[in-house]
């Protein structure tokens, strides 16, 4: 595992550069990302380019055997640039213009705006591509941060009326597919379409999946022509975009195609502290470790997203300043997240940022350093990780490269599909369910398990798992279906998997549509349920709660767990099984671990916060409770650290 | 009682009409309301007409013997048309154009639009007026659904400023009506005068409550235009409007006097869930049946503003799509229901909707039948409810039509008054205090007492009645005052009555203002409470809490609950009573029997979550309760179901 | 003690006056305020003004020997005035028009608008400035009530570039102290800039307080305006602005410094329901008769924007109208309220109002009077009063102006900052934390422990105090940083206090800045807290939580209370201490007992919910709870009222 930091050399004195340059090779620093804000230190007045600093940072960078990730500042555009393209702008639900005074002051689909980012990426490109420092490239910065996929500008609209008419080719077509007869919505022409806010009521959910969708691929196309640029004139560096946790208002795995390497951003803390997701007893019982799956399920997501390769961009080093409340993290817990990403098959993981900045709206976002360049905490246990690294790589007697290259994939794998994720969350039929907060529960059964779990698309290649998880695949594709067909491991499908068509319709025989032909089962009815009225359930596979989503099932399947009503939950058998409702914890891990049974793979019993993920032949124990516990798995002697784990320990074995 | 069902044969292929039909008079049902959505589907684009997909699926209902109930498609006006006249769409409280895309999308104002209807429903009125299978017509639907009351567009302050002049004269008339002397709010003209929104704090109340009024006589004149339309083309066919629950925008008394009967739309789950009015229990214990008060509130509600007449235009039929959280009901409710209406006086009650829509908005709410044309559990509820019909009219000796007839008029009135409740709701002076809220809390506690209750008009006569109820009639006119005087029941004031003039000022001799001429005593002080400070009330009539609103009295009637300071909460003494606080259940309910007790009606002990209602010589009972009960009214037979009555069940008996 | 009214004579027949006036003197009124929102009534069409009913009714009252207080009526200009300016209106922070229909609808940067106050109040001044009845003048009404500070229109802008190029000269300089590299926030030029709103995430804090001060100095003119014009046709009158409570959007102190006489609004029990400061269990306790510290804390905080002088020109007589819940005052509560401003230096005390309207936004809005022109509660509580007063100057044989000038400061100073309490609250770093609760807070606990406060700018003489509290002073300056090193008595920092430059950066040793001088300590970490995690504290001082705000210090000063961790909380020695984190009330009072000590203070051990209050001689003693109390002060005999306190009872007692 290479260790990385993100620099802003435009931040300080040019006399400091060289000194903390110096600094991060002390500390074990490999990587250095650099530039991704920087556009109006570039050129500050149109047409004017101001190369010389970053020529001279790159330089004192590469001096110091430092290796750079360039960004192409396209997230911060400067304010003569948005004055002269007003246009440019995003506008929110609202109808109001997002102005210029904090970044990402723009929408994806501005071709104006696209110009400026292929002349400044261009321009770049030709005048680094080659540079001995540059390793990589990152494209802009955080895609959707503070919610701008969605924008309802002018432009918006006019690359809207494109995309629906290269996906429909006539309006009968788009009629038709949405069911505009409903309520009289029928168009003469595309131009007629509006975007789907400020209507009476809510528009048409087929709409509003086709705008998430159009966006969605607007990201993808301002993407591609920052990539193809880099390609022409830095061919060989790693392409690189950093995602962020909990978002999903584009295809990730889009986008993903055409990069080399998924990184993102983790901030546990800041996550677990904002996010609905977690109950106010998560929240205080992980205030400073942050929840034991978040980190876990983004690697694994994102490793997903970038075809095996991953890297973390910015990890969290110290209490960040925008979540509700920021609470400083556990001695030791940098270091935690550090290996839990290695775990998980992370290249390199890259702290954010060197050095606390005292001024602008970050000031109290801690960085490896203070404001007054000493050592925070941080910088010590990123230290301690570039010598365990060492240790690590010398105990297995691998280079560094070697290291790197340990295998990481799992054998189960749990599919999240972002058209899926806005299908159902367009209209999820109880306030209680979303579909990202479910797969996230599913994955946190699995790995409660012990379990090492792959995240994929729904394109990808099956053949490889012993164990494979639907959580809610809304529309089952004839492609999808015939590699399930083939699957030979087991296979469970949760609700509201093959309840959509493509066009977002309710299938001819209702869901779980065309997955009937592998389970012959119907949804009959749904029960959409508040958070107070939760039900029993039992059966020959255990017993608990289910809640949120409870689907009425016809079937002759066996039935192995029933609601307090006598009618199916979860039913299968042989390699096919289907849940028609949310469990809660206790009796989703039950199935989970009967369904890994079946499946051939082993599992643990974890004390409560403790996790386990094997890459290779080592096994990483990790320790999130506020509890010491004692642990230590069968067949396999310790590397690094001990049986006994305080909170935010982590021991390293290696299967004997 | 006559069945019915919502259908929409615009959604569905011609090939399936004929066999939906069938299906229909299979199951019982006898009317079909049809064409309310349709008017995309009438005329594709401007003046091009296409009648005969109508004229076609008319003469398939009326083959079958189905009679239609035909909706003017003014609800859900084309693109084509909005693009025409985009003065026509309302803007929201801050300032929004709502837009096309869903349904509403007009201002009631807007004289533009009000063309467009004349000429559509001219058109549809002359072309089906005398169509053999059209018994009945319904103007538009749901007038204010999606908040769409209130607008705040040009055409409306237009309409403003001629409701205004019309009113006032002259604006020093207006000008000391609304007391503009206050904040320096004095106009020179009517066209100085705009909306009261977006003002920097509240608008004068004056100015709010007559632009309430405005509002609400913008609607009287809409279904006005096409009422008269329809009666000349199509004279002898009823005219219905559906109206919907909880809702209290325009004034309902005033639109249905220009109608035959009244209909409205009853969701009990979906109110149950959506509604403030119910605690965190309520919506716990009635999850699957809703409120035990809901449809009977408003069935009686409804009655009142359709002169005697009642219609159920939709029934829930299984899980709606709309609420927060969308449950099943519990197998039996939708026929509980159903008698419920029948029980309050409705003649008719129809089924939203025949089959559950593949597509669109509303793809997740259920129909009779499922998506795939199957039957759903509400066909067989529905199927049982006709053949009891069948067996209740043959136990009475009577024929479809004298059952329709049952007297269902209440020896109880509760007032219920629009103005007031605009008036009262534009100052809460707590925010725990709904007008309509206590309303429903008054009529809760009469029907617990198993009385048969009509909720009327304030202008509606009195002398049929033993016992009225002014929960907070706000002002008390001339002609009321006469009324109450001759009144020879017992009535009952609650707190808030006569607090305010004609204009929207305190009387000159406070508080009840001219009811104390009945009632001698002035209301001092007011004492607004928050939800966490309720006060102990006890006396000569019971003992229980005060709430929300507490009122200081001086007077020197007989006292009859005190609060916990000694002053009087209750007083009154013959026939007048005057109810200063807002009281608990326990309290209200021993006061009303006491009352009732005077009054020489006779009231029931009835289990939590039981109801009944007489009806002629029939005595419905109903279990909303959790648990089987067992009940039996003295001196009645059964005629249909039992004594024990499970959750969801029903018994009507017969007085022997 | 002197008592007064706010009084409407527009609001009522003429035939009234006389009879109010001679009502007024006959309670013991001395002051009448009159003719802050007559503009209408005075200028009913442009240039045309009426005088006359102003002559006469000021005529009246000077006639029965009352005093008056003369409002410029600036709050409320008339609907002609705003139609010939639209561009004074001021925009919300969402871009929308605050338009015409209740007040406040100004933006104070508006020069238009500036100039029709200047043509206003020289015509009243010209007019009245000689008048005998004029013995004071108010300026406007309320100023910022109904967040009317920061207002988004164009006239706020063009204010702003003017305010910033006087600030910072050139954009370099501005760009440099605002930290604009940070996102390429950087401009060319000042008109580059725009306002902080509606960007894309938060805009650069530097920016946001810059824009604060800009706002607040805005009023400052606007207020200076009239007052010179006041000073040049009325000297000798004393000049005021009546401020409200819990309201830091501009800096009083600035506003202050023009005028003669601080007064404030104060509405005890619509500020407890309404702030959410306040806990669940505190609105309960204190709901008929507000927070034992409310005005208190305002008294103390206003007499210091005052310049020592201190009015109340408003005092809630009953309930109010425009809270969540308006309950009414407990028996005496009004008499309390008085005599608490009394003992904190208050040399009159105004009601709000004289008689109840009842019509316009006020109607439920109680008066001395009610609406039919009897006496409510109130009346009789303030006749009390008066007469006490008579009785208190008797017994201490002085007259009325002896005893307003009974000296009112404190030995105590708690520093209150308003530039500071907009720097901190911009990045709370926890929804927990607010400057401005922490500071009423510490206050709080110093007026538990019986000390006398006085609330000091930062800019005070700190000679006369034994003991000086800085709750969160941001920035320190060099000024500031000269009179704590002469200061000669005890001094507590608490945390954050010097963690701003004046440019809003960190400084370059960390916090506390400057004050390191003082006291050696650097703040290194900060960890913000949410409400679900409170950490223990414990030491030579005590025990209890810290909570909200929780610093990491390196230091090697005595630390007398540390964290569960070990981490010092509260260090320092001889005159000088710091407190790293909030406490909760009972370790923070037992520091701050523990610190008056060593300043040679007296504290007092008082019964929940009792406060005492010391002028000169004399001691008060204020009963807040809902029991009973007995309680005597050591060395004191009675002047006023009894040991044994009812709730909402007062006495006053003598030093032997
Ligand atoms: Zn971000
Ligand atoms: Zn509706
Ligand atoms: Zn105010």
């Amino acid at each position: 595992m290479k260790l990385g930091v993100c620099y802003y050399p435009e931040h300080w004195p040019k006399s400091r550069w060289r000194a903390d340059a110096e600094h991060m090779r002390k500390i074990g620093i490999e990587y250095v990302r650099v530039g991704e804000f920087s556009w109006s230190t570039i050129e500050p007045t149109p047409g004017e380019l101001h190369w010389q600093w970053l020529d001279e940072s790159l330089d004192i960078l590469h001096e110091n055997g430092l290796k750079v990730i360039l960004g192409t500042p396209t997230a911060t555009p400067p304010k003569w640039l948005v004055d002269r393209y007003p246009g440019m702008l995003a506008k929110d639900e609202q109808g109001r213009v997002r102005g210029f005074g904090s970044r990402r002051h723009y929408t994806f689909a501005s071709l104006e705006y696209r110009e400026e980012c292929r002349r400044i990426t261009s321009l770049m490109a030709q005048r680094y591509g080659q540079h001995p420092a540059v390793a990589s490239w990152q494209t802009d910065n955080e895609f959707g941060c503070h919610d701008t996929i969605l924008s309802y500008a002018e432009a918006d609209l006019a690359a809207f009326h494109i995309w629906l008419k290269d996906k429909y080719g006539t309006i009968e077509v788009l009629n038709q597919a949405w069911g505009n007869v409903f309520w009289s919505m029928e168009y003469r022409s595309f131009d007629e379409i509006e975007l789907p806010n400020l209507t009476v009521t809510e528009a048409n959910p087929s709409h509003r999946v086709d705008f998430q969708r159009c966006c969605s691929d607007q990201v993808v196309a301002y993407n591609k022509l920052q990539v193809d640029i880099l390609r022409e004139h830095s061919a060989g560096r790693d392409l690189v975009h950093n995602y962020m946790g909990f978002f999903t208002a584009f295809d990730h795995h889009k986008v993903g195609q055409d990069l080399d390497v998924a990184s993102w951003d983790t901030y546990p803390l800041g996550f677990l502290d904002q996010e609905v997701i977690y109950s106010e007893e998560e929240k205080h019982t992980y205030l400073r470790v942050g929840h034991p799956d978040f980190g876990a399920f983004h690697h694994d997501l994102y490793r997903g997203c970038g075809k095996g390769r991953l890297w973390i961009m910015e990890q969290q080093p110290g209490p960040v300043n925008w979540a509700p409340h920021n609470p400083t993290p556990a001695d030791g817990a940098v270091r935690l997240w550090t290996w839990e990403a290695f775990s998980h098959g992370a290249e390199l993981v890259s702290y954010f940022r060197w050095r606390q900045a005292p001024f602008a709206q970050e000031q109290m976002h801690a960085g490896l350093l203070r404001p007054d360049a000493e050592e925070a905490e941080a910088a010590k246990e990123a230290a301690q990780v570039a010598q365990e690294v060492v240790k690590l790589s010398a105990a297995l007697g691998m280079d560094a490269d070697e290291l790197l290259s340990l295998p990481s994939a799992g054998k189960v794998a749990l599919m999240f599909d972002y058209d899926a994720c806005w299908s159902l969350d367009i209209q999820p039929q109880s306030r209680a369910y979303r579909y990202l907060f479910w797969c996230y529960r599913m994955y946190e059964g699995l790995r409660e398990l012990g379990l090492s779990v792959d995240i994929i698309p729904s394109n990808a290649p099956l053949d490889t798992y012993q164990m494979l998880v639907l959580p809610a695949q809304a529309h089952i594709s004839d492609d999808l279906l015939a590699r399930l067909e083939a699957f030979d491991g087991v296979l469970l499908a949760g609700p509201r998997t093959g309840s959509k068509t493509s066009n977002y319709q309710i299938p001819e025989n209702l869901a779980p549509g065309p997955l009937a032909k592998l389970m012959p089962l119907q949804v009959e009815r749904v029960d959409a349920l508040p958070n107070h009225t939760q039900m029993a359930v039992s059966g020959a596979w255990g017993e608990g709660l289910l809640k949120h989503w409870h689907e009425q099932i016809a079937t002759d399947l066996p039935c192995l767990l029933k609601d307090n009503s006598g009618n199916p939950v979860l039913v299968g058998q042989g390699q096919h099984y289907y849940l028609g409702s949310c469990l809660d914890n206790g009796a989703l891990k039950a199935s989970l671990a009967k369904l890994a049974e079946k499946a051939g793979l082993e599992t643990y019993y974890l004390p409560k916060g403790v996790r386990i993920r094997e890459r290779g032949e080592l096994i990483f124990v990790m320790n999130y409770a506020s509890q010491t516990i004692d642990f230590a798995p069968e067949g396999a002697e310790l590397v690094i650290g001990s049986r006994r784990l305080e909170t935010a320990n982590i021991a390293i074995w290696k299967k004997c």
